[in-house]
């Protein structure tokens, strides 16, 4: 089978570590752990993903090579094939406001319907088959209809719309225009996925559209625990979910309006699968840079069983961020590409319920991962 | 429908919860909650299912009425109807030896024959539907055949058989007798529902067969959270999964080779998930009378992601033992009864995979759920 | 020796536990678990203590003896002796605002100059020894001069004072009106006893000065395990001390203002102790109403140690805020009793640093206990 | 000053950890982090320490260097100096018994007498200040008198004695011998310092004798905690110790009679300081090789507080072993060193009470941190 090639729209660690985990599995220098379907899927081998390059609008990236960004993060190595990834000045749109470092995005100088142009073409010249959207949490900004969409980037407001819906704006325009369909993944918790408006965009280029916002860590834990109580019939009597971090994401959070995104995601969950109201906090708690990508974690159940008697259960623990996301991306581009070349087009349910976080009413991801058997054929 | 009449083999603290539970949810008092399957069977509600008798061993309940052991748990209520249901003397078998009380059993004075036969009668007269054995853990005894088992009770061979064996055979004498089926549960450790002999037993006598170890607490939470992990490719590195209670069943542990029997059953568990070798520590640790029933767990786990990353995972909390066990009970005999009725018999798969914990290769009980589903005709 | 009579200015949950573990232990039923110094002070015996009033701006409990409050706690039991403890109209100035029940405090209708008359009067007539604050979390306002509070008063301006600072001047008032001095412990995190102005109140009235907020939780465990850290010059990395509670406390530190203060108190005490600046969230977190008094914990604390390796500790728990509290108040109330009649004034440091929170540079508390145990001359 | 000449009996992970740590700090690579008392000892600083030999009985080891034994450790840094320090054959005494590799001590073809003259002859050959035995945890042995001891050695029962009783003989004889004393610390839980044999020996050669067992861990939080919660008046109703390593130490306790000195080590330890007895299970709990020398720890306290509300308390974590003993000695050799240079001889109470576990009624560490600072003369 021919190769995958990869675009990253924000080349921070998630994009660094999916490059460095694949440069390192190449080499043999370690085994597909973390990679839910391993190579278990027969018409894309995880040796057949290429990074083909990044776009972001940190000044020390930009026009550089993944060598570059790699040297930010001690503790990723090195390798000779980052060489080959070029880093491209992406799309600002103030998202670089606050960050600790300077930003510098095409759009800088430039109309969006002239970065929409450029993006697009840089996509079909490179010959993309997935583009993958991993930068830092935004606001959320929602749009009503393609046209709305349209005019916004023909009138370049730039205060309608957010970096991941121009992202994926430029993605399905490319598909389009080379009448091949792409395969587009929104990894973050804005509302690209769970927009008519981009879902018909991907529908009418042949694409395969996946998101919002990637379910890999305690959100994902918590799915499949609220799933288990429910099971036993527990009443669940409050539910605590916190997280501290060190990372740029945990850094955007600061500013409140960001961290709603989050905690929208975050707290419909647990309901959607007990079926109940239930009193809670499950956020993103504080930036603590000393903690970096490795988060650390905290849960807090009490709940009721037969006879009135009561449990309690505190989980606690250090989740990294990033490798885990970067383990569920190796899946969620080839199981787009295998849509993609199956005719599939749109939103791909099995894929996007087991992989992502925000997606109608949720269910737990162990029933998720049963519909996506099916769907692969494996049961 | 008709009520279902219950016995206990053992009236500890499990099954003075059940009765007390139930009592409880006829007069109003509290809601179903801890019930899994709620009133969601058809066939028996929850309000129809009643405590007829129960068999022990403890010098202080024999011979007297469930109140007399309601009074030994502070926490329960004593309810009108325990006046009802007398605690006849059951079977010892040194069981009590090394207890912090008297034991007082049929074979004391009596031949196992002769013990067999009272025992039989009483399920007979009393027209049990369903008999639970509920014990403190028992050290592991075989047996080979059906013969071998009617010798060792022939020739009154006390050290080859223990309690929980000695009534399961009881209650599928006097099914066969009676030529009507019962359900019999056996709700701990040892190997009854594990053993051909039984389940030969429970078919000739057209009875179902539960068990062995009702799964309700930490080891039913450690194989939710391992099918988990194994679903998005972690390597778990390795496993503790330690617990202290103060109940009789830690009290009784403290004798080691007691212990054996619950390793066994839970290491299993978790290596079965994930198909491969993990050292762990998964088993009661301790007795501390402080904690009473409700047991501290522990569980560490220490795992391997994408690109060498590893997290880690600790839980801890309080468990209720008994009223987690009789909530699951509620649903057992339920389904059993419904089994019976339906003409199958021996061991009920989707029954045992989800209620019990040792039973051939294991899966995770959120899985289980899934069957259990099918068999009940819900999905 | 003569007994001492208490007084409270919000008669919530910790002063009903204070009077009902009171009472509890004269009538027999518990021993002294929970009071530091048991029957250690020789002066004054746990016994000695007698709750006379209460004020406070719930219309529930205003006008009432103290059975109406304990009515509104389940968990408390109500006893003969409370229908001796009246329960008069307190300050409101604004305090209830947002709160859920409807306030009615003396300056609904009257000047501060008139509601600080009849309390100042109350406090005399009722012969008290000890008044004591402990009302829910309030804003922080600041104080500059004697003059400035008197002229506060006089002007009747309202927004420019909190309760806990109008309840301060009172018992100061009455002290020097009565030319006896009166123990006024300030047990909530606003600036009085750290208030030049108070302590200047306090030593012109004979008086002794307690406060701010009483240390009897996760601050005091923090402040002891920094110095157990200090002392092995381990290097904290970062901190986190979040708790989640569903008391009327947690209930009022929704509103971000009010819970800086708290946020101030916890932090600074880390950074004392270790000497070095420490990225920390250390502060409540949320108000979840299932939790009621009994809040949950979590701490997690990684650190340097020799040779450049990392130790990692997380901490979790249930705490309950109000008997720990009260507990408390039952030592300070006792000591400052000892400090005034030994003719002591102002703030006692001994005091002051191992039972409340905010003072100065703080210290550890098993290190604060060794001086304590001084002034008691008890080493 | 001059250096301090450092002899270590047992060359595993906490004598290498000590080498290689004291290397870097000479080096300037890492700071004084984990060594409580860093350069504050006016009399030898950290940087005066020189580790000049070993003595061990792994036969990886023996006849080599210390780069030999660094190489088994793959997160220690092997350095130049290490090229100096040289690694002896040591005693056996059956202590490899059992151990994942092959023993060779100098006892296999010779007698103890002749051992012990050779070992005594290297330590004043090599002018050595300090000897420190931290060898894998032993049985426990005990011996009644100096002229019992002396016996064993001549009479050659090999039986009756341990690898750290013989250490200890060897170098208080050598001290003797050269009429210069020694520092002997004895940093594994057998009875060395604790008995008056050895207390004598140490006093007839001017020599100190620091031990048994460092206090570096679980255990010295465990102290601190307790004394927090006695000072509170709290009632600890049962308390679970738990921790899982993949050490040699680990390794060697799943023999349960080397597990039974740690046990005793660390229950006395609470119990001692809350002055009741307390229903517990505190000691290593087995042995999960993956988990190396950073165990992984499980604390439980449920406690009772006024007005019978009860806390409950977990704590967990993951914690190094070695580093952390090994930061306690660089301190123990310049106290040791301090005191054998003031003349004083025996146990020194003050540093004992502060670094190591056992030796009489025990308190906090916090308080004995008080003891050692007026010791030192800093307060």
């Amino acid at each position: 089978m021919a190769g995958l090639k990869i675009g990253f729209f924000g080349f921070g660690y998630v994009a660094s570590t999916f490059a460095c985990g694949l440069e390192r599995i190449k080499a043999g220098e370690i085994d597909l752990t973390g990679i839910p379907l391993e190579n278990k899927i027969p018409q894309h081998k995880v040796e057949d993903i290429e990074v083909v390059c990044g776009f972001d609008v940190d000044k020390r990236k930009t026009g550089k090579t993944l060598s570059s960004a790699i040297q930010m993060y001690p503790e990723l190595k090195d390798m000779k094939a980052f060489e080959k990834i070029k880093i491209f000045k992406g799309i600002n749109l103030n998202s670089t406001e606050g960050m600790p470092f300077e930003g510098e995005g095409l759009d800088h100088d430039k109309s969006l319907e002239e970065c929409a142009k450029e993006i697009t073409e840089k996509i079909i010249e490179l010959n993309l088959d997935c583009t993958i959207t991993i930068t830092a949490t935004e606001p959320i900004v929602d749009v009503d209809s393609v046209d709305e969409l349209e005019k916004i980037i023909k009138d370049n407001q730039k205060d309608k719309i957010t970096a991941s819906m121009f992202y994926a704006y430029c993605a399905f325009s490319a598909a389009r225009k080379r009448d091949r369909g792409i395969v587009h993944i929104n990894g973050i918790p804005s509302k690209v996925a769970n927009s008519p408006v981009f879902v018909e965009l991907a529908e009418a280029s042949s694409s395969v559209l996946i998101g919002d916002d990637i379910s890999s860590g305690q959100s994902r834990m918590l799915s499949d625990l609220m799933e288990h109580y429910k099971e036993i019939n527990r009443k669940i009597l409050s539910a605590v979910g916190a997280n501290w971090g060190g990372n740029m994401d945990f850094y955007r959070l600061q500013d409140e309006k960001r961290n709603e995104s989050k905690k929208v995601t975050k707290t419909g969950c647990a309901q959607d699968i007990l079926g109940y109201d239930l009193p809670s906090d499950i956020k993103p708690h504080g930036y603590l840079a000393p903690l970096g990508d490795k988060k650390a974690v905290f849960m807090h159940f009490p709940m009721k069983l037969f006879n009135g008697a009561e449990d309690e259960i505190f989980i606690c623990g250090r989740i990294n961020d990033s490798p885990a996301a970067a383990g569920m991306l190796v899946d969620m581009v080839r199981l787009g590409a295998v849509a993609v070349s199956q005719g599939e087009k749109g939103v791909i349910a099995p894929i996007n319920s087991f992989y992502c976080k925000w997606f109608g009413k949720q269910h737990s991801k162990i029933l998720a991962y049963q519909e996506l058997m099916g769907w692969l054929g494996k049961k």
